[in-house]
């Protein structure tokens, strides 16, 4: 064991959180399908920012307030009062190039609402489209990394661990890990990473998107690498590509 | 999917419990290292029960006031103030038979007193010494499944996970699953399920235990499948035998 390496942990569930020490951590915020993708997508193709908020009315007022898109989703839909959802795929160059998107979501501005109030010391967010980018920053700031995976309403999901799985599986041996989480993780994306969109239909969430709304399409990209290459970065509430 | 199939989830930590309806299901408590391992031992041993109980001056007592032998750990290590330990290699049957174990644990005593106050319909323990009688119990009854991990003080632990990976492996198909947690379990199970012993290695809990207690004979035994071949159920503040 290395004891100058910084360490390592994977959360993966929200409820989890309080187990680990955010404080003194760079926190990776992720929600694989689809706001950390749809965030990636949106910043990659010249939005200007990314405004992560807690409710639709929030998003409907700031989005009004800024002449900012407003966004998101509650189960997997555009929620209702919004005409925009949480497709990457809608925020094209065309559409979001210089504009602000007001975003609100089931799980994933929730837990970067929970990291701002455990006080991280710096808030990324990471999907496959920008896994790249993402290792490069942990691995380039020195300090210690928590991998935060929104899962479903406080559930585990597979989706999220996978993509910490990615992260670790790249850059784990700069780390010290003692993290059974970061253990399954990695052992996980090293089974399915040959074809993760092949084992994508044994996901509860792939259900949840494809049966009731159709969104293959979405789910594609949301599982390609590097397919949004930017560094999403929280600076005084908001998200900015780097 | 056949929705006459009972479901089954796997619960896998004790902080998310609350996320699944225990008062419908048969809820086994998975501690692989080390309390429901030595449960199966003591009562495989022929102790007339095992009453479970969260305190050290709680266990004293109450084995005082029946005669039976008061036992625990805190962290790993035999808990202040008692001369008897979790290690099921303690519990011979010259030592326990006839007798009634009162056992205070860090996780699983912890997570059965859980599942009680949430009126779980049954309540029995699982370890990989039982899985077999666990398994079926499980078919037999024909009701929904709880595998609640108990994990390390909330954290995610992989011998508790792999476990409930082994029941679904064996049962799985005879259950309704939508649940990422119970299809990681399995896959994990699946890929280290021809050296478990040779895995342990991996595990946080291993180098708790090992480097720090010299316990290898305790975890070769709690991998060991079907070594104490009891099933403990739950009855009126016990464990007992069948």
């Amino acid at each position: 064991m290395n004891q100058s390496k910084p360490s390592l942990f994977t959360c993966i569930s929200p409820a989890l959180l309080h187990l680990y020490d955010v404080s003194n951590s760079v926190m990776v915020i992720i929600d694989v399908f689809r706001a950390t993708s749809t965030i990636a997508a949106a910043l990659h193709n010249g939005a200007k920012a990314v405004i992560p908020v807690d409710s639709v009315p929030k998003a409907i007022e700031i989005g009004k307030s800024i002449d900012g898109i407003a966004a998101g989703e509650r189960d997997g839909m555009i929620a209702e009062g919004l005409q925009h959802g949480n497709s990457p795929l809608e925020y094209t160059r065309d559409f979001i190039g210089g504009r602000v998107l007001v975003l609100t979501t089931t799980n994933g501005t929730r837990l970067l609402q929970m990291a701002l109030d455990r006080n991280a010391d710096t808030i990324i967010s990471g999907s496959f489209p920008n896994l790249t980018r993402v290792c490069d920053f942990l691995l380039a700031s020195g300090k210690s990394v928590i991998l935060g995976c929104a899962g479903w309403k406080d559930r585990f999901n597979l989706e999220d661990t996978l993509f910490a799985g990615a992260v670790i599986d790249r850059i784990g041996e700069q780390f010290t890990i003692h993290c059974d989480s970061s253990r399954m993780a990695v052992d996980l994306y090293r089974q399915q990473k040959h074809d993760l969109i092949g084992f994508a239909p044994q996901l509860t969430h792939y259900h949840r998107l494809v049966s009731r709304f159709g969104l293959i399409k979405d789910i594609e990209f949301c599982l390609t690498m590097d397919a949004a290459p930017v560094l999403p970065v929280y600076r005084e509430g908001k998200l900015v590509g780097e």
